[in-house]
């Protein structure tokens, strides 16, 4: 029984991977920059999209992904960014996205050159981490009260990223935490990470984030 | 396809049900209070067991669920608590625990009549609460830094739960966070859910989280 479970999986998996390809180099030739974002749930991305959104005006779309509710897309609309809600509860309560949705949210999407695409994935440092959802650039948001040990953890999301952005810096004087412990556990599981330190409350770090974006984008 | 899949995943869960049960009965039998902790990583699970520890002398045993690593079971036997470890990375990266394998890991812990057993779930506040792992109680542990909407978003977790653990109470000061109205969404979602307020740093909340597990013990 075991054995056939895991060959359907594999399927789907190849599946994926191949429309993750696709909406990878599609979104390329068109010039948008795709980014998708995991965390642990309340981690911050959502204020993070909130306090990225003024400085690139007009050109950020979002794809929520989320269990339940379209709180979070709610949010992103109040301030002007544009988004698309997935509610995996609808079909069974994944706890991840999958390519395909992404590929299929982005029909009502109308993207153009120089635009910025991000996926908030849904809040898990686990699963996300094992599906290709097709982005150019995957990034780990990492809470300061989450505790140093963590990327030991859950390595694979810190594996699969291209860059860490630790997020809440303005808690640090209220927390039992080493920083410099927390990213050198993160560059333990990725040597290559990029890592931004950043408080979207204080809006510490914010410019080293904003000038990580120009540089990547199309 | 698909079809397939969802049959032999209800087989799977069949079989943890019933294994669940088993459990569930055969400790109450033996007088072995047996409790599941679920959150977010970085919530203070491990925290809570520690401060919890000093209460319980020697009657307190720990099953640790972890993708990777005993670092939260290290932390445990350096408090004098008995733990189990459970290492999901070794078999593919499981994202929640079932009842099989605490079921096995049992047979390596000595219990008696007056016990109290803890699982400290995978931090994930989406898979562990779909598998049942045969506690008697099910708690959820929320940290006041995840945000007031994370029962909304993760309704689940907090429905197949009878208590909840508020924590980081310490930080509350530091956060733009309603509390009342993060326990009105926990009670949206579970109005028979009882709510205990903590910190583990502190000690605020502690007795009350005490007297809850005296007044549940065999």
């Amino acid at each position: 029984m075991e054995k056939k479970v895991i060959r359907v999986l594999e399927k789907i998996l190849n599946v994926n991977d191949r429309i993750a390809d696709e909406l990878r180099q599609d979104l390329k030739e068109k010039g948008v920059l795709y980014l998708n974002l995991m965390s642990s749930p309340g981690s911050g991305k959502t204020s993070l999209l909130e306090r990225t959104s003024s400085f690139f005006p007009e050109i950020i779309s979002v794809i929520e992904g989320d269990i339940q509710t379209t709180l979070d897309a709610e949010r992103l609309e109040a301030v002007g960014i544009t988004s698309f809600q997935i509610n995996t509860g609808a079909f069974g309560g994944d706890c991840h996205l999958e390519a395909g949705w992404i590929s299929s949210a982005l029909e009502e999407l109308e993207l153009k050159k120089g635009d910025l695409l991000f996926v908030e994935n849904i809040g898990n440092l686990v699963c996300p981490a094992e599906f290709d959802v097709g982005a150019h650039l995957n990034g780990v948001v990492l809470s300061v009260t989450e505790g140093e040990d963590k990327p030991l953890k859950y390595p694979l999301a810190f594996r699969n990223s291209q860059f860490c952005l630790i997020s809440k810096l303005d808690l640090l004087p209220y927390l039992d935490i080493d920083l410099q412990r927390m990213m050198d556990n993160v560059l333990q599981i990725n040597p290559d990470m990029d890592i931004i330190k950043i408080s979207s409350k204080t809006g510490e770090g914010i410019e080293d984030w904003i000038n990580f974006l120009q540089e990547k984008k199309y």
